[in-house]
């Protein structure tokens, strides 16, 4: 049999625990068993999070939390930045704009990263409420300098608002310590659940905003969920089986440990860039993201590798996007994914290079990956 | 996460789709639909065993089902040879003494296979009325010629019991076709199933047998078996879980193709020998097995192999037993494994060696293995 392995940057492979706890019988969410375990979860995600304030559980995806704090904490009479370097900065300019406010877009070029620099000559030079970046851009492979721009935007009366769906538990990333605002996250992603779950955390700064706002939203309401948290509770029908697989997950990776995870996520993701270039390939970043790899195809080689991959191998990646389609493969090293997936994975990927007849020796890749790996602890 | 990945000789692993499968509600036994599903289950076990006759499903282990055709088909009043080469050929001549047969045991060296000359010269010589072989000796990764033993055997009147427990579903076994009149099989094997099941095919020859024997068993009663089977039904309480797994996971099996699963088999076991002499290591067996291979550890390595390889890289591999207890290492490549699961175990055979001192170049195991594999299909 050829089993089906998942290198998608979001999906990713749930561990069987979870899967498992995720088919138990439903129970109601309006009870103390069910106030209990989101006050588990949430002083778990706090703990992932790396922040003092409370992580609200939205039922939606990552772009429900995104859009949410964009809504609730940016303020309508001054202008927002926005960092467009990818298919997701570039979603944050619209919803901004959807909800009428004054976006200045900065356009990067693809596989670059927003300086901190940049950032604060926009604020020095401008009125800007709040600053949205994208920590690990998922269409680029590309993480910003998110602590650098915290400590810039920390020191205007502006907040930050970052999307840390590819990036939170899977990079360093300290909420509190580096002034990050909004963190918003989703399950999908290096938290080792099906998609569902959003996470979005608020910081005191933002709440001002928050309750000064008055936003256009109800579901995506912020204040409700903080209000509901404060009994441990959701104010709509709460996701019960998504949360009790997220109370596992969670124990799980604390199990382990957060700055452990970080550590073997890069682990993963230089191991990959090393037998990508082992391979005569080239990583299309500038400044790679640790949680996802794009790797651009070789010389004559378009999206009938992905098909072969995914259907003589078993192994699914993602394509290239907009001036990525086409040119490139996007691999992740997220969440419930060890060195014998990455390994087998690069083995798949030379099989699929000499099927599609670019010339390989067979285990360059993976010698140059076990180089690396042997380092993963 | 350290993901867990078992490579015992069984159990083996269990896809996904036959695991769920199992986790659906009891239903009871006595009703048609257990019997339109034990019909199915014949079917397709007939014909992965390539026989027209039925076969009988026991819930038990395979020493089970082994232990009902020696009870119930070799004559009490005739001799009955038995091949031990390993843990299970000793088996069956202590079950055979149990029933107070008169065993005539050839013992073989470790590591080779019974011959169909000796077969013969024994057979000639002295009244028998069985022969007891193992196609495939787990315990030492050794198979025998059973074709060659079948002709041998077809030709007089004693008939031919194998032990096809580490063989049927993973090496070629034509069971009509090779005059094997008793083939016993288990389902943790190349099954791709829990253990709980054992599988007995009998020709008609061996009925004859058992027709004749009155045999000192009740549950073990092959007779039993074989009316309950007329009917589509098991003549005690029958194991449902189990028999909808193996419904789903022969239908699998089928969907490949039982020829192509001998070969895909066959190709995991060259690889992995293949790599094991590229880590300067020699597999034990003089005539190989397609379904296990059991590997020497380097000179200054025991079982502390075993217990790193799998608590630091998730891999469960079997130990040696008796005269092989702390020497090797056994690997399965029956059922649900692939090629990439078996380029991780041998990445995390090399770790474990470069771990406990052993000079290893990464990647020389893997690279050999995956020349061998770019065959796969």
């Amino acid at each position: 049999m050829i089993k089906p392995r998942l290198f998608t940057p979001g999906p990713t492979d749930v561990p069987p625990e979870v899967l498992i706890e995720m088919a138990k019988p439903i129970f109601h969410h309006r009870t103390e068993r069910f106030r209990k375990m989101l006050a588990a979860v949430n002083a778990s995600l706090k703990k992932l999070l790396m922040t003092g304030n409370d992580v609200l559980t939205l039922a939606g995806s990552g772009t429900c939390g995104m859009e949410a704090a964009i809504a609730c904490a940016v303020p309508r009479d001054r202008k927002v930045l926005v960092a467009n370097g990818g298919k997701f900065g570039e979603r944050w300019g619209k919803v901004a704009r959807a909800y009428g406010l004054d976006v200045d877009e900065v356009k990067l070029q693809w596989g670059t990263a927003l300086e901190p620099e940049t950032v604060r000559q926009k604020l020095s030079s401008g009125d800007y409420g709040a600053v949205v970046v994208v920590h690990s851009e998922t269409s680029t492979a590309t993480a910003c300098d998110l602590q650098a721009i915290g400590e810039v935007v920390a020191g205007t009366d502006a907040i930050l608002l970052a999307d840390c769906i590819t990036s939170a538990g899977a990079l360093p990333l300290r909420t509190d310590e580096w002034h990050v605002d909004v963190v918003a996250a989703g399950s999908q992603k290096a938290f080792m659940l099906p998609p569902g779950l959003a996470f979005v955390a608020v910081s005191e700064k933002a709440w001002k905003n928050v309750e000064s706002i008055k936003a256009p939203a109800f579901y995506l309401d912020l204040a409700a969920y903080r209000k509901a948290l404060a009994g441990n509770d959701m104010p709509y029908t709460a996701p019960v089986s998504l949360i009790r697989g997220l109370k596992v997950s969670l124990e799980m990776i604390h199990e382990v440990g957060i700055e452990k995870i970080w550590t073997r996520t890069a682990c993963l993701a230089r191991a990959t860039r090393a037998a990508a270039e082992a391979l005569g390939m080239k990583v299309f970043s500038q400044r790679p993201s640790d949680s996802v790899t794009a790797i651009l195809y070789p010389q004559g080689v378009g999206d009938e590798f992905r098909k072969q991959l995914r259907e003589k191998y078993g192994c699914s990646v993602a394509g290239g996007q907009d001036e990525l389609k086409g040119r490139a493969f996007r691999v992740s090293h997220m969440g419930y994914v060890d060195p014998l997936d990455a390994l087998g994975l690069i083995a798949a990927v030379e099989y699929t290079l000499a099927d599609l007849g670019v010339q390989v020796h067979l285990g360059a890749g993976v010698t140059a990956a076990m180089e690396v790996l042997k380092d993963w602890q």
